[in-house]
This record gives C-alpha cells, sequence and structure tokens, in this order.
C-alpha cells in the first residue's frame, strides 16, 4: 500500500499546517503517532502528558474512559500551554475503538507480561514506528491507568510491548514520564532520518588564528620572563610548553585572546602605582 | 594522581553498599552522577525529580537554597517511594559550593546561550558522564529553577551545556522531565557499557576540582579589581562569566591552576621593584 492511498486522519487544517511548518520538514508529522491513554485517572496527568507530547513534536491525544470530566481544568493548567494538545484530544469508549484506524499499536508496560509478544525498549519502538509511517502506516502508542498500567486485554491488542530499561527495583514511571520517554525516541528518530542534512553553518565565533595564539603566547611570556616566573632556565621549555598546552586545549575565540592579553597587561601594569589607564 | 587518591564524596555506608548491590554491577554506582537542583521552587517538583532519578539509577541529590523549606513533605508524597533519595539529599547555599568536589559539571538548559561553551545532548552527555565517572572523576548535572532555568552565572561555572534536541517551538520541559531525559541516557550507557568493555584505566591527570576553579576564578577576579581591568561595573559581570568560560573550557588538571595561580601572582607582583621571590 503506498503512502498517497491512506488519508490523514481527521485534523483541523490550520492546525495541521502549523504542525507541518514549524515541526516537521519532512511531512510526516501528519502521521505521528497517536497517543492513546487508557482510562487515565487524573486530569493533571493528562495535561502533563499533553506538554511532554508536545515536547517531542506529539499532538495527536486520544482518551479511553478518562475518569474525570472532560474537557478539564486541571488538565488545561498541567499542560504549561499545550492546549492545542488537548484541544484536539478525542474521546472513545474503548481501547478497541481508539485503535480501530491504526496498523501498529505498541502497548507500554513497566513490568513484563506472560504474553508471547515481542518486547522492545523505547528505541526499538521509535524506530519501528518510524518505518511504519515512513510506509505510510497509522501508528499507535497505548498507556495504562496511573495506578495499574494497561490490563491484559489491551496488551493483547498491540503488535509488540515497550518497556523501558529502568531500574528493575524501581521502574514504575508517571504516566506523562513514559510518555515523554517514548515521544523522546520518536523525535531522535524523526531527527536521525533527517540528519542526512546539509552541513552546519559556519560558527559565528571560530577559533583564534595561529598568529594571534603566537602573538597571546610570546606576549604571556614575555611578562612571565620579566617577573621571574620563568627564570629557572632548566625548567623554562616545560613551563612554556605546559602554558601553551592548556592555553591551546581552551581553544580561545580572537575575541577571547584579546581579552586574555589586556588581562596579562592589565596583571602586569596594575602594579605600577598611579599609572592605570583604562582597558 | 591516580584515582584511589580521591576520596569518594561522604555516603552513608549501608546505601552506599545497596547502591551498588542491587543497582550496579559494574562498582560505578557509587560515582553516579550527582543531580544538582539550583533554587528549586517547589517541594513536589522536588520529590517527583527523586522518583525519577531513582527510575534511572540515580540517587545523588544536591539541593542549592530550595524555596520551601527542608525536609518537605510535598516533596515525600510526589516522590512515589524513592524516599531513600530525599533522605540522602545535601543541602548547599550556592551552585559553588555545590559542585565544589566535582571535576566535571554539565549545565542543562532548554534554550540556547551566547555563550562560548560547548552544546551536547543528552545522549552525548551521558556517554561523556560514563567516561569520566570510569576514569575516577566526580560528575554533576545542574538544573534551574522551575520558572526559568539556570542563570548566566550558574552556566558559565559548567563544563559544557546539555541541551536535548526537542520540538524547538515547546521546548520547556517540566524540571523532573528534564531529569529524566539525561538520567534515562546515562542508564542506556550504563547499560551499554555493561554489555561491552571495562571502563577505561584512571586518568592520570584529572581535571582540577570545581573548588580549585573557584579559587582561581577568585584569584584572577581580585588582581584584575585590583589593577582596574574589571573597574566599569555594568561590564563586570559579563567579563567575568566570559572568563570562567574561557578557563572552564581549557578543563586545566589541579596542577595547571596552580600553574595558572602562580602565573597570576608572578605577573601581579612582578611589577614591585626588588620584591621578586622564587616561584
Amino acid at each position: 500500500m503506498c503512502a498517497a492511498t491512506i488519508p490523514p486522519p481527521p485534523r483541523k487544517p490550520g492546525v495541521a499546517g502549523t504542525d507541518a511548518a514549524s515541526e516537521d520538514q519532512k511531512g510526516i508529522g501528519a502521521l505521528a503517532p497517536a497517543v492513546i491513554l487508557v482510562e487515565p485517572q487524573l486530569g493533571e496527568n493528562i495535561g502533563m502528558v499533553a506538554r511532554a507530547m508536545l515536547n517531542c513534536g506529539l499532538t495527536r491525544l486520544r482518551l479511553v474512559n478518562p475518569r474525570e470530566a472532560w474537557p478539564n481544568d486541571k488538565a488545561v493548567a498541567a499542560a504549561a500551554g499545550a492546549d492545542r494538545v488537548l484541544d484536539e484530544a478525542a474521546l472513545f469508549p474503548t481501547v478497541g475503538a481508539a485503535i480501530a484506524d491504526l496498523h501498529l499499536v505498541l502497548a507500554t508496560t513497566a513490568r513484563s507480561r506472560t504474553m508471547s509478544k515481542p518486547v522492545i525498549d523505547p528505541r526499538a519502538a521509535a524506530a519501528r514506528m518510524h518505518d511504519a509511517v515512513g510506509a505510510g502506516r497509522r501508528v499507535g502508542l497505548l498507556f495504562g491507568k496511573e495506578s495499574k498500567g494497561l490490563d491484559n486485554d489491551a496488551v493483547a491488542l498491540a503488535d509488540a510491548i515497550v518497556m523501558a530499561p529502568l531500574n528493575p527495583a524501581f521502574s514504575s514511571l508517571n504516566l506523562a514520564m513514559a510518555v515523554l520517554l517514548v515521544g523522546y525516541e520518536w523525535r531522535l528518530a524523526v531527527l536521525d532520518a533527517g540528519a542526512a542534512a546539509p552541513p552546519p553553518p559556519p560558527d559565528d565565533d571560530p577559533p583564534a588564528t595561529k598568529a594571534e595564539m603566537q602573538g597571546l603566547f610570546e606576549h604571556l611570556e614575555g611578562e612571565l620572563d620579566r617577573t621571574g616566573f620563568l627564570r629557572v632556565a632548566e625548567k623554562r621549555p616545560i613551563m612554556v610548553r605546559n602554558l601553551r598546552t592548556l592555553l591551546t586545549r581552551a581553544q580561545p575565540s580572537g575575541p577571547e585572546v584579546r581579552t586574555l592579553r589586556g588581562v596579562i597587561k592589565y596583571l602586569a601594569a596594575g602594579r605600577r602605582a598611579g599609572d592605570r589607564e583604562a582597558p
């Protein structure tokens, strides 16, 4: 099946346009995974999920039978500006209805299940979702309720289980944290795919030229000769080398070299009573 | 200097043992990065940070000047069982004090800064921290307050800036989410390394501690104040920040810091006629 034959899921046209323009140069934004919260208990957590989603460039939120009334003021407060994700959230009565239009569904769990289903980590999940989306498929991620996660019936509907390799003695993530981890890996997968990319722009602040560095070295060493710091002849070469190594490692820019020379000048001149000039 | 000469940071002995046994087979648990929250505003967020840390196997929490009283009941409630992290949290009056014993400090920010400091993503940060810990160095991650992140003076003290490649139009993470992302990459780095090779041998010449760096900064700035280099009050903060950034970027070792202080001392004293001593 080719991508063009699959209609994108319904979106408000203006918002979808914004998404494509600001967030996704490769046009797969409209097919980014849907985040499906199954029986979320607290509006505040739904809001935090919306924020984490938008952090990762995800905008399609689906809610299966949330416990609190929807729309929800506490969700809006916790979303910290990700209102758009909440405004477009779609409500479904069952998991089955929420995933009906999807081609690939991954179920997130904190503990292993006795189910013969592939278990993958968030990075592998992101790669698999990215491949699917690239092939024009619609993808969704299931997250269970805060208190006990997904029930086995919901997990059974998924193509694979996603489990983050966290501390086995303390692996239960806050709901929005779980969304963030998978969303973050999704975003990296999108960026990596786009990164067969043009070279980075020229540095605004390139390192000093070697001539500038040489001028700095000679200025410093001249002053140190005068003050006696380098007066032990047999130690002088190694001390000079060490100072040059250190200054080179800092990779100062041209303006930074000039600052350092100002520092040397002021330090060296500062002790001459009443002989201070403006820098 | 070999790693064995560096005393580990103070830990409750039983807890360190627990850490090593339950969470880290390779014995680097005791040197896992410290999470340093600078002026956190809400106890609840500190609790959520503790939970996210323990999810990722991190246990060393440091608090710089939290706004609410400490210990804090809302933190305990939000930690959802990660009480141990809260119980062991250490309080510090300043960022400088909180990083004094560390060799590598990374500052997390949501927006780019006009500071010439390397900017790396969480994955690169985890790799760098893991290498440093493997070489016997002590590492910390700075996180700013919820409302506006780290100020530039704190960022200037760090060796690099960590920025997650999130949606540029909506990149501000909840505090605990930011901790989770870096902690998650740390955990993956630990697990990946466990699947591969032993850690590199300890570095012969580890970077100076932040306390040594602080001593260097204060010595230099004191002399520059005396000589008038920093006398324009409105320019002083930015000049100090630029010098600190430059010196931090050089990653001087402890002996190199002592050399630089000798340089400053000799430059500053050198103009006093007939008053020269041996270094």
